[in-house]
């Protein structure tokens, strides 16, 4: 059987990825493909214990080195038992954050090595690559402004300051132009109807889905 | 102020190493250092978390690669919060387990590429590495009968089979004659003041403490 296809939905708090993540499921369920909707940090047992970790305490809880080892242990688990078993078995994964999220965060925005993530990349990641990632792009203000309105426990990174997010922003869109074949910019601020509408044509034209 | 000391104790399971410790830092405190005692995984409130999450549960609760991961993001904490600023202020720091246990029970024993481990050790420790490390070898079996008296909820790797063990006790000795300018073998089968004066000898002789 071919292997599924590894969809990753990348960018700031409050861009509608999780929204919109949803919405994709819906429709490539509709399509009668086998969809595996996950996560990260988390989407296996173990890795949610990590997240908890991660997510939750005060902003300094852990360093930004220490954090990208977090996050990449619950990634390597959520990899291991989740991700890499559903695309051997031809389903499709739809993951809300993955690789990026820790270049970015912990990366650009909080000065870990990048030679530090690009071996980790190497040795943890191996060959599970996305092979489209959706970068929800929208300015700082507004998607700090719509993740506040839904705030609860995991406030670490929402809780840094303003130079941080304008950081991750950058950051995100300098991937999507350093990689454009497995990247595409999503413009996350308008309607929620035409985001999702952006995403489909996206998905459909990059994966050859017939819509 | 000149940079205080660092040594490291490692071995197999119930090999002695908790106990000695102990005895070692009365020693040196006796002679008026300041000396921190603290241990691997753990040894700081954020390692000490991710212990929990380590040391817990079923044998194959994390993979070996895995708990790599948990192993280091616990001793980047470790090495930021507690030891790099004791050895800053001039204290001795004298820890139960340290980088050489991952070799083992992660590497040799359970599988982890090297080359992971080997970039982990350039990335994560940097310069923080032992001026000593004890190897505390004894049979096998020896060990495990010790530490099984002394059971609790930490039992994961004693929990492993004899293989694994005796896989661990190789892969500790092969360090130690790979690196014999940092390390040195401790005959941990004798009875406690044996093995406290064998420890004690080879600190005075190697970081020349007068004794
Ligand atoms: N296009 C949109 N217009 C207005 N509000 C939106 C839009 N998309 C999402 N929202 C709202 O903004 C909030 C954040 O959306 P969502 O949780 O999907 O973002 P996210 O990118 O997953 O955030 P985080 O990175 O923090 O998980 C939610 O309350 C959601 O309903
Ligand atoms: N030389 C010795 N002779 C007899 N018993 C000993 C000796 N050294 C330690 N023990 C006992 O063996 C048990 C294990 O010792 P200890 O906890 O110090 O080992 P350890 O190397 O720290 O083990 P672990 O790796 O599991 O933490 C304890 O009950 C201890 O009292
Ligand atoms: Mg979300
Ligand atoms: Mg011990």
């Amino acid at each position: 059987m071919a292997r599924g296809r590894f969809i990753t939905f990348e960018g700031g708090e409050g861009a509608g990825k999780s929204t919109q993540l949803q919405r994709l499921v819906a429709r490539l369920e509709a399509q009668g493909h086998e969809v595996v909707a996950t996560r990260e940090p988390g989407g296996s047992p173990g890795a949610e214990s990590i997240r908890d970790l991660v997510l939750r305490g005060d902003a300094d809880r852990w360093s930004p080195v220490t954090e990208t080892l977090l996050m990449y242990a619950s990634r390597r688990d959520h990899i291991e038992r989740v991700i890499r078993p559903a695309l051997a078995r031809g389903a499709w994964v739809v993951c809300d954050r993955f690789a990026d999220s820790t270049r970015a965060y912990q990366g650009a925005a909080g000065g870990t090595d990048p030679e530090l993530i690009k071996a980790l990349e190497v040795h943890i990641l191996e060959d599970t690559r996305p092979d489209l990632t959706l970068v929800f792009d929208l300015p700082t203000d507004v998607g700090l402004a719509r993740a506040h309105a839904r705030a609860g426990a995991e406030m670490r990174f929402e809780s840094k300051g303003m130079a941080f997010h304008e950081r991750l922003r950058a950051s995100f869109l300098a991937i999507a132009r350093a990689e454009p074949e497995r990247c595409a910019v999503i413009d996350a601020a308008g309607s929620l109807d035409a985001v999702e509408t952006q995403v489909w044509e996206t998905v459909a034209e990059r994966l050859a889905v017939h819509g």
